[in-house]
């Protein structure tokens, strides 16, 4: 029962799991910002005065190009961000490995396709509702099972 | 001195309170999502034409109810996802588990007061200025002692 | 190689270089909540009719300069709020001392320099591009180190 930190070790999988999908997962969200703003150039649509320092840019809050990035992102810092600090404490309840690295798998996944088809290839629904849910019901899971460790 | 993660073990009680009290606003950020996903259909007002494929759908970016379950979730964002590394490194400086875990439960109580006042049961001030300022004074102490400890 | 976490101990330099960082981020942030909210007092501008209770007080979400802290704390979410987990795992991987304490101090300093030339004094470009750039790509070196090392 004492032993918890001890599971975040390399030859442990389940971390090793929770590792790399954290990773993925960041650099996805890194691009999410160099997305935004390479189209904030290419469409000459800013957020702030002094950002528009060429002749054709304005600055403009309601693009929908770019208001789609950021509703994305925002949709990922919701779930994302949950996901990092719960993932972590979940390896340390010593959970099956089948099991948590499925789930792992699920959440960076499904968070992948989210953002491709809320902002890349805008898809007819329930395809954003289907790679929601998936992570959504994962993470919830994960939740659930460490507050029941714990508590 | 040279101890600090092997403070993270389950016979902590610090360790132990600070896991249950993420896992709790980990459960609540994620119902924040539920309920301003189903207040969307509930109002047929959603963010993305996609959404809007029933006949009575509109896309909205002003509805009162929804716009407040968002301000709600971004203010969770801005001050539990400061909680969340900040409360676990400070397990690591082995603080007084009478002080550690009163500060656990003010931040952990004090969201839930939050989301409670600002979204579901609209209540005048300052009950919510109350809510937000004693886990924000909490988390602030917690940094300020990890600052110390590692500086 | 199955060494991990006994890297987060406190005569780790490294470590304590990023609980350092961690803190004085998380202090940099919190400072942005109360800046938003002083200076929603001190415009009598707020976001909640409930919060709107002296005579002069309106309720607007198109004031310039409360909004220009909005976007720079939202910019603070989505970099920092990446840096947290990544930069702990990437203290578990055994890099450079010198490397990552540089890095370290890259992302704290770029971060803090960011938030007083995107709110406090604003400045003109490419001042708040490159406040924003170099910490991004400290972020992102750290954050493929870390997926090839758990890969």
């Amino acid at each position: 029962m004492a032993l918890a930190i001890e599971l975040a070790k390399w030859d442990n999988p389940i971390f090793r799991s929770y590792v790399y999908w954290t990773g993925i997962l960041c650099l996805k969200m890194l691009a999410m910002s160099a997305l935004t703003g390479l189209t904030r150039f290419a469409r000459m649509t800013f957020a702030n005065p002094e950002d528009a320092i060429f002749s054709k840019a304005k600055v403009k809050y309601d693009d929908q190009r770019i208001e789609r990035f950021r509703r994305a992102h925002r949709n990922d810092m919701e779930n994302i961000f949950v996901f990092f600090p719960i993932g972590f404490l979940y390896v340390l309840i010593n959970p099956s490995a089948f099991l948590a690295i499925s789930l792992f798998r699920i959440i960076g996944i499904g968070r992948i396709i989210h953002t491709v088809v809320y902002a890349i290839f805008v898809t007819p629904q329930p395809s954003r509702l289907l790679a929601w849910i998936f992570p959504y019901l994962a993470t919830g899971f994960i939740t659930l099972q460490v507050i029941l460790y714990a508590a």
